[in-house]
């Protein structure tokens, strides 16, 4: 059934944005009549944002961050820690902490978690270059901030047994009680990491 | 705070997505990351979608639907009956009616309801072109698809006023339509049961 009735252009614009994740059919058209009614301000900047980003962001040979240099700007900055690696599941991790701005080390973007049910295997992440960067005379830790779910803990013990030939510190982002979190909500396996990994005051 | 720390051409692009009705920033940098890891597949395409309607699409000057063409293929149809006009709100609303495949006259898209709160006035609308068309020979009956909620009743009573002089039937659809409900969120078939239920007004 088509979404509209203003032919195969405006379908086609409502079928590929009903494709990007949190859009569905509804919300895409929704979208679309949108765009249309602020042409100048939203729909021509937005088609050349995409244009322009298309053509130049590219992942770093390095690190697997997304930037329009390569190495990107992390990796190429002076003036960040080259002796830490922290090593995240996606691009999108890599921005949250850096949001956090509580690390000004570098990074190693996975691009995945292995994982059985997915096929995922270690050969298809970027594990091979985490280990050639991890052998790099200055580096000294390599922190895992992998997600807190049973493939992010295989993979977490995977990298450790990949690394233990590297002269490096492995080390694992803590779990416990989020800041900010009441008790009464949280679920029992944070419940007991936290109580696990307590800490005299 | 930036979105990420991928650089201004990232910024910007997650910035225009957020402006998006349904994504707020946080889905906006989901999108992002979508759109770059399917870059072939979704980004380059949906630049070039975006491009193509920007370009392209443009209101129907008869009717106020949006096309490629103007007059619109609805109007420049052939096959629709051309003495039944069905006046919605927004192009959205014409769409669901498509949709539900129920109608096969024409339609006037007043490009919003008159409303004292948001300074919406009868000028603000497009009903001097609805009025126009109204005196055509051919058109014997206006349908009135409104949303049902008080601006939406405010609009029809106004334009039921307007069209006094002209020689045709005025009618709107059942209730049947909740209230406080909107045309674009309803099912086909209650879509169908109103049109098929409508009376004069």
């Amino acid at each position: 059934m088509p979404h509209s009735s203003a032919g195969p252009e405006i379908e086609r614009l409502i079928t590929l944005l009903s494709r990007l994740p949190g859009l569905g059919p509804r919300s895409a058209r929704r979208a679309v009549l949108h765009l249309i009614r602020k042409k100048t301000a939203l729909m021509v900047p937005l088609a050349d944002a995409l244009d322009v980003a298309a053509q130049q962001i590219n992942p770093c040979s390095q690190c697997g961050n997304i930037d329009v240099s390569n190495p990107c700007a992390i990796c190429a900055a002076p003036g960040r820690d080259q002796s830490r690696i922290c090593v995240v599941e996606q691009v999108g991790d890599l921005w949250a902490l850096e949001r956090a701005g509580a690390y000004r080390g570098r990074y190693h973007v996975l691009g995945g978690v292995l994982s059985a049910l997915d096929g995922v295997r270690p050969e298809d992440l970027r594990i091979g270059g985490l280990v050639a960067r991890a052998r790099a005379a200055d580096v000294s830790e390599i922190i895992l901030a992998l997600n807190a779910n049973v493939d992010g803990q295989t993979t977490g013990h995977y990298i450790h047994d990949a690394l233990k030939d590297a002269d490096v510190q492995v080390s694992t982002i803590a779990r416990g009680v989020p800041v900010g979190g009441e008790l009464d909500y949280l679920d029992d396996g944070t419940l007991s990491a936290a109580l696990k990994a307590r800490k005299p005051l």
